[in-house]
């Protein structure tokens, strides 16, 4: 059980479902007991990143606070090999 | 031209655009002088908001950096008089 303690346990990767999916899933962490949880998203799926963090510190986690944003690029590789770069974004919420 | 000098003057609002324009906008601001340029951003341009950040950075005014980032939830009226919530950002890059 505590091999299952790493840094991604507290991460959700925001993807192309309603922001609600998310939501759910960061009020789980800290219902389970993690003290931060970091949202992550790229590309198109930043802005609901943003939805997803709003919504958790506006509705339900309301003693939640944004703790840190960082915005960075990261180089994708597609299927035929060809790279390109996506912008990506790491909000963490802080309940402490 | 002292009366120019307001906050407005330093903020790009992204939209619909191809993120591109929005980097001409940014360093036009930064070879005018400026020394941090707001880029701001509602909704699904938020991630437009990212790229031309990130694009500014990395390629066209490698000297700046990410000074300040803030999200935020602004409440919208649309034209039947109902009233939805919106994510936004504000990125603040600087050369000083």
């Amino acid at each position: 059980m505590a091999e299952k303690e790493r840094t991604d346990e507290n991460t959700i990767f925001v993807g192309n479902k309603p922001p609600m999916s998310y939501v759910l899933a960061v009020v789980t962490q800290f219902n389970g007991g993690s003290d931060d949880v970091i949202i992550k998203a790229r590309g198109r799926a930043i802005s609901r990143a943003v939805d997803t963090a709003e919504i958790t510190r506006n509705r339900f986690v309301t003693n939640s606070k944004i703790k840190d944003i960082k915005i960075g690029t990261e180089a994708i590789t597609n299927e035929e090999g060809r790279t390109s770069n996506v912008s990506s974004i790491e909000i963490t919420l802080t309940i402490k």
